[in-house]
């Protein structure tokens, strides 16, 4: 998407390919909001730091990345020995899926380059079509979010309010997004409306990269806290919540997504506010068969105890500030001025559970890149939804 | 209730009276839970100035403030002239009033103290009784404090775990506090249980406050991110849900309070989790005739933009540490430690509502100082609960 950078505008995606460098391009998304920058891995193993330090994530921004990566690990070898190339690329794969091991993007993403490179006979061939291949990964992913905004636009009307949660937007995937695509194609169509982003504690990535992302795309916005979309739902202020999916139980339509989702679910539900969850195929589960059993990750827990930021002297701390108008420049900070302050008190520890499930009974519907499905009709439409496909189903 | 400071343990009250200096002595609420300090105010414009500022908060801790401060304008009053001695102790009257307008419990306070003053016939007389009555205020917010714990402390059975929003806890009150009075007296009665204090963004009260008060008090706790009780409900990890209240309506039994309590509410309902509001009599509005009524303030949008707390190097951000011992041992540091960060994109601002309502269908019982009662009710006693007295129905 567009990132206007010292009042110049240019399209970025999350992920690209340097080809005379042979480096993976990543926007280092550890210091956004409050700085832009690309950086180039030089190799496979820089590119599995990359996805490991979260330099990239989300689900469809790794899956290029260690598509990319897997052609920049094969492009690096030297030789035309065939099966001493092969042990190699399997190396490189092993890596890069080692990067983030409970992830399933990756995999999929490196198996369809894989795939593709049988059709190669030597070093050479194979060395070629696996970027072809790496590029045709990550121009899927964008074109599938594409789609996904085409059918999610419906949903959006004049004068809307639009709760999201988290960051399911462009940052997650190579361009457009998930959750956001709806809004990005809506803004495309003309129609004005506005989002809420929660802030999604603890790590705030609604307040920061959502946030910027809507910022730079010029989109009507405000953050609040976790605590306030029940009160605004309640007060007729939010109209329709579109959040993204870690994993989506193709069984039984239920979402694992950040932690507070469920919640936003349940309230919507009780105000009979329509709540779709925006997901890439990719993003589907056919095997498990209940939300109970997805493993729930616990992250560290001064995640929850305090948070990280600028240091600044805002206004003081009782006293009411005018709302800064929304701009979309950039704004750059070097990476050593984030700080991190402790907020809770220092003799109290805490639980952090990373993600929560949502059941079906509580979604209105799943916008995919081929339409707007019933969560509980996941299953009987599976073969539309990939099931049979390589990949999806492992 | 008891602070360990220095390996030390004594009891303290968030408000006191110091007659040889003619001071209020306050614990300043701000430093907390970093620091822990008493300062006294030396005249009834600065106790003013305490309440206003917020270095007490809490519906009764204010109200005792104000009783402690108008004695301490009425006792600094120098002659023997009535009617002057009258004029002046309208002006600390007003004074005090002033600092919170919003707040019913100073007015309602201050206007007891007022009414048993007039019993003195000459100066000295009603300076005499104005302490006296001030103290009475004070003794009698932390024995109805005792009595919520007394009626709260059977709904807490050994092994629970509770969940509480924001800080209702003797910080707020004089003693004791509201939703913390249950389990204080359950813990009392030597029962085993566990407390999850939800952070409460964006002043984090439970992360700082609440969590602050448990850790003193070694009641076993953890801090949770707003975004986690729903997942925890649903994984059948919370058992109970006890609230304080800001205002509750006795003719609804609705319930305003912190942004996010309607929330919580919302999810205890949709698991059959019972939700208990713990409130002293003097925050029932009998007047207000629906919840819509209640003005939610809204607040100055630094306080979600960024967060307040101590500079530190933590564990990395995306590495996992281990919990550190709950202890009871104060931690001390000065309050210039404490920092500003901006965590939100620089570009964005926030919406941030205060407070918010929570409907009597989603309320198993209020505790209150005289037993528990179904918040409908409520209006059907509201001769038992203070309906007639004075200055509860103002």
């Amino acid at each position: 998407m567009n990132v206007t950078l010292n009042g110049r505008t240019a399209h970025f995606r999350t992920v690209t390919f340097d080809s005379a460098k042979n480096a993976v391009m990543l926007i280092e998304q550890r210091l956004l909001p409050h700085s832009f920058k690309i950086i180039g891995t030089r190799n496979f193993r820089e590119t599995a730091a990359a996805i490991h330090d979260m330099i990239v994530r989300g689900a469809g921004a790794i899956g290029a990345t260690a598509a990319y990566g897997l052609a920049q690990g094969a492009r690096a070898f030297r030789g035309k020995d065939l099966p001493k190339f092969n042990r190699h690329v399997e190396t490189v794969y092993q890596t890069l899926k080692a990067a983030r091991p409970t992830a399933v993007d990756p995999v999929n993403a490196m198996n369809q380059v894989r795939l593709a490179m049988r059709a190669g006979e030597t070093v050479e061939e194979q060395q070629a079509i696996c970027l072809a291949a790496a590029e045709e990964f990550a121009n899927e992913d964008a074109r599938h979010c594409e789609d996904i905004g085409k059918h999610g636009a419906k949903l959006i009307r004049n004068g809307m309010n639009v709760l999201t949660h988290c960051n399911a937007g462009w940052l997650a995937f190579v361009d457009i997004g998930s959750a956001t695509a709806p809004m990005y194609a809506a803004q495309a169509d003309g129609k004005k409306f506005h989002v809420f982003c929660d802030e999604t504690r603890p790590r705030s990535q609604g307040a920061t990269l959502t946030a910027w992302e809507l910022a730079q795309q010029k989109i009507s916005h405000q953050i609040i806290a976790d605590n306030a979309a029940g009160h605004l739902m309640q007060r007729g202020k939010i109209d329709l919540v579109i959040v993204g999916s870690d994993r989506t139980l193709g069984r039984t339509g239920e979402v694992a997504n950040k932690i507070g989702t469920y919640t936003k679910a349940v309230l919507a539900k009780r105000h009979g506010i329509p709540f779709y969850v925006a997901i890439p195929l990719s993003t589907i589960d056919w095997n498990l068969k209940s939300g109970f059993d997805i493993p729930i990750e616990e992250r560290n827990e001064n995640e929850v105890l305090g948070a990280w930021g600028l240091l600044q002297n805002p206004t003081p701390k009782n006293q009411k500030s005018k709302s800064p108008r929304t701009s979309n420049s950039a704004v750059c900070a070097p990476h050593s001025a984030l700080k991190y302050v402790r907020v809770a008190n220092l003799t109290s520890g805490a639980l952090n559970p990373g993600f929560d499930v949502t059941p079906a009974d509580l979604i209105t519907g799943i916008i995919t890149p081929l339409g707007i499905f019933k969560p509980q009709k996941l299953w009987s439409q599976r073969k539309v939804l990939g099931w049979s496909d390589c990949g999806l189903t492992g």
